[in-house]
């Protein structure tokens, strides 16, 4: 008899080639992988861990979520604490909790949400360079904020889908889709939250708010865009550099109540 | 005739070996002497340049101060951008002004500010790793507040040198020194502004500050510590990720002012 652990883990995503495991790269799934056997102390069969979703190189994670089985039952905490000691210092087990064995930290998502950090500036902030899109041309928020709300609900969204895409159906929900600007920061931000997201299609969606803030597409260029269902027309894809997973959702009441919130 | 140029940089000092030129290393001076000779179209006689005061690997700035001569005179604004277009990522020219030749980076100052975050967590924060000094045991900042003022004023800071110095006098007078928490960003945050410091100075200060806030060393030891001269006693050094160099002043009013600011 195995017990399911769900971990939710935060890591910078700056030296990593992503999530999703590779040869002869350095990947969140690949480092993760190692410090669950490692604890396990090298079980004959090896663990496997299955996270909620990919995210690309430089990505970042505050809320990646995944699991997997232990062939015995452990104190979540022992397990919070001895992952964390074996982990390299980009990466960190925010919480580790016991789940029934048919949870799936990637079918029974109902939910996610991504925060993307695009910096305005002439030249690169030495100490932003890793943690957001570096974006010259300056952006107008009102723009931005008149434009974002066409993105919200259900949509074909083959025009924000890049080109590596494994995924046949292109329909998703987004619930909610926020822009604001930091002005002392330099910064404006975004909060997508969705049922899911295509490769890419956070990123996507940013250059395209970009570009509508910056006076390149009209602000009420979105319906026409997501008709065309063309990758063609959306052209840019936002620095990987910006974006956060923030958190995977598992429970609709917890969405909800997430959704109210922000 | 030659002209001086006095430049302010910021820089993320995490893949650097420091700010001194070090044969086969990658330092600030060593960046930002390739970049001004590029800029000068590598004049027969290089162009050498003469920065406030070093920082160690790992350490931050946001206002390192430099003084170079180039052998005509250019537009100051276009010296700040020529280099920002020759300069890596993590460090950027913040502004650039025409001196008087006289005019001496390291020899004219009138003061330092130093700015120094403490993260406090049972496990290092992969987003402040390379950002804050990570302290594994609670300090509490009343502790913290009650001593820090004990360094305040001229004193000679014998206890509060690494051995590596080479300054032969320690007398050096401190103009300000604060400490405040950010709950929750779980930092404590130190301030010191001074007429200069040795080295390792203010790490070895945070070190201590840090051990009477938790408990380690009672909230009178400072004037103890400083009449002992004795570097044994203080012991430990903060780490260097979490110290920036601040502020470099060469104007009293502009140092007069800050003081009465912050």
């Amino acid at each position: 008899m195995t017990t399911r652990y769900k971990v939710v883990l935060a890591y910078d995503g700056t030296n990593f080639a992503g999530f999703q495991r590779q040869p002869h790269q350095r990947t969140v799934e690949q480092v993760v992988t190692k410090a669950v056997n490692k604890m396990a102390k090298d079980p004959t069969e090896p663990i496997v861990i299955y996270g909620a979703g990919r995210t690309d190189a430089g990505v970042h994670a505050f809320g990646q979520t995944l699991h997997f089985d232990l062939p015995y039952e452990i104190n979540p905490e022992g397990v919070r604490r001895g992952l964390n000691s074996m982990l390299p210092m980009d990466t960190i087990i925010k919480a580790v909790t016991i789940v029934p064995n048919d949870f799936h930290a990637r079918y029974d998502t109902v939910g996610k949400r991504y925060w993307y950090r695009a910096y305005q500036g002439e030249f690169v902030d030495p100490f932003k360079r890793h943690y957001t899109g570096h974006f010259k041309f300056n952006a107008d928020i009102d723009r931005i904020q008149q434009a974002i709300g066409d993105l919200e609900g259900r949509h074909d969204f083959s025009t924000f889908v890049a080109s590596g895409s494994q995924a046949h159906d292109h329909v998703r929900e987004i619930y909610s889709a926020k822009a604001w600007a930091l002005p002392d920061e330099h910064e404006i931000q975004f909060e997508f939250c969705g049922s899911g997201f295509l490769y890419n299609q956070v990123r996507i969606m940013v250059a395209v708010l970009m570009e509508i803030g910056q006076g390149r597409r009209s602000v009420d260029c979105i319906p026409a865009l997501l008709a065309t269902k063309d990758r063609e027309q959306a052209r840019g894809t936002a620095p990987a550099a910006g974006l956060y997973m923030k958190k995977v959702y598992y429970e609709q009441n917890e969405l909800q109540a997430d959704l109210i919130k922000y």
